[in-house]
């Protein structure tokens, strides 16, 4: 099952993390940025077009390094259809490069509505008599405020698509215990939020000991995630915060279980904009990025062995 | 602002309801289907053709009875970005014809993301030296679970263009309790979501007395609609789970101030299959589209008056 897949993929390169791809035209290197507008004009189709070639180039350098990535869809739906359309090509050309893809677009709604999410990420649309991938991600991120019927045809595809989930439990954002961390009884929010996941996940668990669903679990509240991975036994993290956010290697590594398993962290900006800190022109972007997402394995693996 | 120039929508129309636009090939008529899938074959292309046909029939023959349009992403992400295409375009040809648009998206992320997707949706994006609009709705529905840093980019936008939101509060689906009727202190957590969003909004209010942050809260629930109306008295509230949900015009009331204002019902099936109900071959889809949509104004105007 897909969980078991991505596992596997962390142990070939000894490096549980994923390489964000949240590319606005700023962070593409000059050389490409021009040559994509030079092309198109200053338009969404050339922004679209420089985040494309951008993000192949970041593929091929970080693709023997990462076992997955994880393109944000907000930096893609702000170029419009065509953001989307570079967006459906990243996503064909990592699975192409053997690469798991994390589809994050927090998507949350009503049960048809829920189902329409699914169709679009994980499974297929059907037009006339045919049976039409569309985005065709590995996994995807939910929000799962509307409750657990706006979660299960999300799980229901996961099952016939052989996919995934991470549903929202505690953000890696200041703000995320205005809500989360609210006192409800002998829990708090974000504690429900995470039995809910770990209870609908319950009957379907992977060779590794994880369901298909997984939570998102923030590097920035060590505590939380340390108690979190003890509460939620079968449950696979994705770890927002490290770097930028302020989450350190010492803290993700409560992330993880005693086998060094069930969780992959996340870093975007400092990987996909490392060239803008060598004081070079951008041309060594791939070398950069590579250096930054070696750096960051081998800073995790300082506290986490993999079995 | 945005809501007083939905609001003057409203009683021009004398009809505080939208038209949800939430196509799937199979509600669009077989003639308008059949001449999309001869030109394009049984591709997302072909249906993303289908459906903004349909749209563009729907909005003709709507457009002097319902204020605003309310397109739910979903439906058109399962097209991929054929889909996305088509909804930039059923959004332009609501704008061209005077329609509100209310963009169904129930996005939610942290700052510098929430920002992406607010450039996408209400702002623009900057790409070299141009500033481009891309989706432009007039509002956006947003989830707040993450907290009130993943709001704000959202708000600050919406001053900077003029427009507005509602954000998720307590929604209509069977299972919205499991979190949202949660007891939290003196306070369940919807509440605590909507104090948030009145909080967020009130130093900005409109001549109505309505801010720009307004807060989605279900028809299915009418006490908590009731409590709701009295407690948030500067959220203005769309509402959803009318008709086929099981929300009736005596309960929608509810969401209403003692003027009539501050509220707008939503319906979305009913109008846009409302064509498969009468018998024919859906060459009378306008019609019948039509005749719901005075159906559900008439209906709902028995108990609120707008002022």
């Amino acid at each position: 099952m897909s969980f078991d897949k991505l596992q596997e993929l962390i142990k070939a390169k000894k490096n549980p993390t994923v390489a964000g791809l949240d590319p606005k035209p700023e962070y593409v290197p000059p050389h490409i940025l021009r040559a994509s507008l030079d092309k198109y004009g200053e338009t969404l189709e050339g922004a679209a077009d420089a985040i494309l070639q951008f993000n192949k180039g970041l593929m091929d350098a970080l693709c023997d390094v990462v076992p997955a990535v994880k393109p944000q869809s907000a930096y893609y739906e702000r170029l419009g259809w065509q953001g989307m359309r570079a967006l459906e090509e990243t996503i064909r050309y990592a699975r192409e490069k053997g690469l798991f893809v994390m589809a994050d677009v927090k998507r949350g709604d009503i049960g048809s509505t829920a189902q329409a999410y699914s169709d679009a990420w994980l499974g297929k649309t059907r037009v006339g008599s045919a049976d039409l991938p569309v985005f065709d991600a590995d996994c995807l991120t939910i929000n799962g405020y509307m409750g657990s019927d706006t979660i299960l045809p999300f799980l229901e595809t996961c099952r016939v698509e052989d996919k995934c989930l991470f549903t929202l439990v505690k953000t890696s954002n200041p703000g995320s215990g205005e809500l989360q961390d609210m006192v409800a009884g002998d829990r708090v929010v974000y504690q429900v939020m995470g039995d809910l996941v770990q209870r609908l996940g319950k009957d379907d668990i992977g060779k590794y000991g994880y369901s298909r669903c997984g939570a998102v679990v923030g590097a920035t509240y060590p505590s939380d995630l340390r108690a979190l991975r003890k509460r939620l036994e079968h449950t696979f993290f994705l770890v927002p915060g490290y770097g930028a956010q302020g989450g350190t290697a010492e803290d993700v590594r409560f992330a993880f279980d005693k086998y060094g398993r069930g969780a992959i962290i996340n870093a975007s900006r400092s990987i996909m904009c490392a060239w803008q800190k060598t004081g070079h022109d951008g041309q060594d972007y791939q070398d950069a990025a590579r250096a930054a997402a070696e750096a960051m394995r081998d800073d995790i693996k300082q506290f986490v062995t993999i079995l």
